[in-house]
């Protein structure tokens, strides 16, 4: 498409992008935006190299490599800050500039984002699963790819995980790293008490021994003997992980074994396919687990492994023109894109998504789903998405990843339990702000009767 | 666990680990195995990196820094070549050599052949459904991770596609390029028809145009009318794409207008969420299409995102001694490992798993979880597990890509009908050597009797 517009001659006309997903993943009442980090390295770093355009030269002629060789990229972009909570609808990012650099950063933009958002949502489901206790990313081993590995650690602990057992990741974005022992620990022992004590020599004051490998209560039982070991050398046992079984009933004997040895506060970890519906059941049946290890379900999103961001072209204007309105239609309503410069403005009672472009903020909004679903806002809205890039240049004070996460625990807290029900959940408003939504139902119907 | 086994000064005795999974992935009957390039790759290069090292420091002491400093790959290593038909049990990739090397590869072993063989086995399901129709990978944007999307158009090429959109893994692997226009293209536009012209003009002899920005079957009239003007150019129009509505009806109709135009050959390509089950139906219903292009469900394994692939040790000897079988138990038959140093026997009536410590072949497999169930296997067999690393050296002739697809194709083939099948597929018969599962009967018993 660049070489097309470049020949074209309309490679200095400008576009505005917007990135959004259409539904909230999960069948969850939000999502937690997350990716823009990466995305802001991406754009930094946007240049075509020397081997690309060697690449590239089997497929274009001499002069658009030229071309492409000086390409930097000079766009604006607006963006919600990491660890938000956002919703379906809403413009996570919108870029503005030249129509091909908006083009080219399309894939790249959609699957960092896309992918981190996912993985941040589905902690945030996980962690509400737990209802405050802790929870370990062990999803290294099932990831899709390496990255995909470290970039889902850093969005999960966006979301609320407190480690990862991914050492590589904690290398890369500071995320705490814990974990503890593979069956092939004791395996490479005779005996599982030696394996035990052998553990508890290296760590002695994070022993958390994983006791299923031959028998779970027996192991439980060896673990105990390691722990009265630790005790007496004045050390604190830190408790042990079930993997297998029925995790509800063997929590629950470990319990009572821990703590008639007198060892109440020793940890009972657990892992094994868990995920936020599990956890709850788990729960719900009297579960004694306190620390839970979350892998491939979380690492991989499972129950529904891609977002389904897309990247819509809602306003252009020619070199030295005015900007116009670009809609794209379909037979389904929901991919109906909105045209304009969008912005998402949050009050209390919903948010609104707002046309910079005519610059009309009515207080009233008309879900796009539904145009008879009209609500009224009241109050002083913030505008969600902030100045990343202006003319190529990060001018965005890009916080610490410490910083993303306690915003990302504020701003969740910010909103009603209703809304976070794993299943169900009640809906957040979003809509377009009234004379936005007249515009977009002007232009369908323009466009309708053309074609 | 290497700081625990180095401390229990064990970190020299040795250990056999085998990579395999449990059951056929997408409830099929077989999957291709892939990743051993990426893997070898990476075992080439593993060593601790100075920033490795200062990262480390914080958790360990300076003793055990200067031993992960020396630390080099020196293990033996086996692998099924990548592009093979594999089944559930079967050991894809065996390392054998010391304890903590063994452990250190696991996870990254693991996350490579997990997602390049489930990759690899959903794009030949795809292609098998397309039924010779070329299938080409559209999935970058949904990708977990931009090395997942690499590495998985990688895989989905072992597996069958013809190409990829993914421009960055064309120039890494080789893969051809190729892909269609955005609807932005058509929105930057006043009209489609202009939109459809330019493009042309672009690409004159590879004009793939995308048709439903506005209404589909007025979009495939617009093509017609470039098509006609590239005609008269003397050029070969090369077709359109679907990208939403009923692909059934719309490939129909449009199979019709084109050819009615005089544009038989040219080719309809459909795109929107497609995967194996969405392609038999379309087909079913006389769909005309004839290039595919499936994006998310290929690139994520949408319906299964993770294979499920573990890494068990089996037999370890300590320094200068005899090789000791080893047996993880659970209570679900299906976690039980099975003990030895394993190796893939294939026969045309089936695969025998076999324990190269004892060295017994004989000629009847015992099924892995319905030990009832025997065959006895006629005829010459030959053994899959091929030679990659012999101490820490290379010593395998690693094949092109070109050549693993190959071999994919062939070694596919191969096999019936009735395991192809995509959904209940007969189950081709793999079974542990009978005095294999003799021996692992035993140990389990004798286990269970210590516990």
């Amino acid at each position: 498409m660049t070489y097309a517009w470049w020949r074209a001659g309309r490679h200095r006309d400008e576009a505005v992008f917007h990135l959004f997903f259409r539904k909230n993943p999960f069948g969850g009442g939000y999502a937690i935006c997350a990716g823009l980090e990466e995305a802001i390295a991406f754009l930094e770093r946007l240049r075509f190299e020397t081997s690309d355009l060697d690449f590239l030269a089997r497929h274009f002629p001499e002069e658009f490599l030229r071309y492409l060789e000086e390409l930097r990229f000079t766009c604006d972009v607006d963006a919600i800050p990491e660890g938000t909570v956002v919703f379906a609808h809403e413009p996570l990012l919108r870029v503005r500039g030249p129509l091909p650099q908006c083009a080219i950063v399309e894939s790249p933009l959609l699957h960092i984002l896309n992918f981190q958002t996912l993985i941040a949502t589905k902690a945030q489901r996980v962690v509400f699963a737990t209802d405050g206790d802790p929870v370990i990313d062990f999803g290294l081993r099932r990831a899709q790819g390496g990255d995909g590995a470290l970039a889902a650690a850093r969005a999960a602990y966006v979301g609320g995980i407190v480690a990862t057992s991914n050492v590589l990741a904690s290398k890369h974005h500071g995320i705490p790293v814990r974990g503890t022992h593979a069956h092939s620990w004791v395996m490479s022992f005779d005996h599982e008490q030696d394996a035990f004590d052998a553990y508890a020599d290296a760590f002695p004051d994070s022993t958390l021994l994983l006791v299923d490998t031959y028998d779970t209560l027996e192991g439980v039982a060896h673990a105990i003997e390691t722990a009265k070991k630790l005790r007496d050398r004045g050390h604190h046992f830190a408790g042990i992980r079930l993997d297998s079984g029925d995790l509800a009933y063997l929590s629950i004997e470990a319990r009572r074994m821990l703590d008639e040895a007198g060892f109440p506060d020793a940890t009972i970890a657990a892992s094994n396919d868990l995920d936020e519906t599990i956890i709850t059941s788990l729960k719900a049946q009297g579960a004694r687990i306190n620390l839970w290890g979350v892998g491939t379900k979380l690492i991989t999103a499972y129950d529904q492994p891609a977002l389904g961001g897309v990247y819509k072209l809602s306003a252009m204007r020619r070199e030295g023109g005015e900007w116009m309105h670009r809609i794209k239609l379909s037979e389904q309503l929901i991919k109906v894109s909105t045209p304009g410069v969008l912005q998402v403005r949050r009050f209390d009672g919903g948010d609104m998504i707002w046309d910079e472009l005519t610059g009309a903020t009515t207080s009233t909004i008309v879900d796009p789903l539904d145009p008879t679903r009209r609500k009224t806002l009241d109050g002083e809205g913030r505008d969600l998405l902030q100045p990343i890039f202006r003319e190529g240049k990060v001018v965005y004070a890009k916080p610490s990843l410490e910083e993303i996460r306690a915003h990302c625990e504020n701003d969740f807290a910010r909103f009603h339990e209703s809304i976070k029900r794993l299943v169900n959940p009640h809906r957040h408003p979003v809509g377009l702000e009234q004379s936005l939504h007249d515009l977009k139902t002007q232009l369908v119907m323009e466009a309708r009767a053309r074609t």
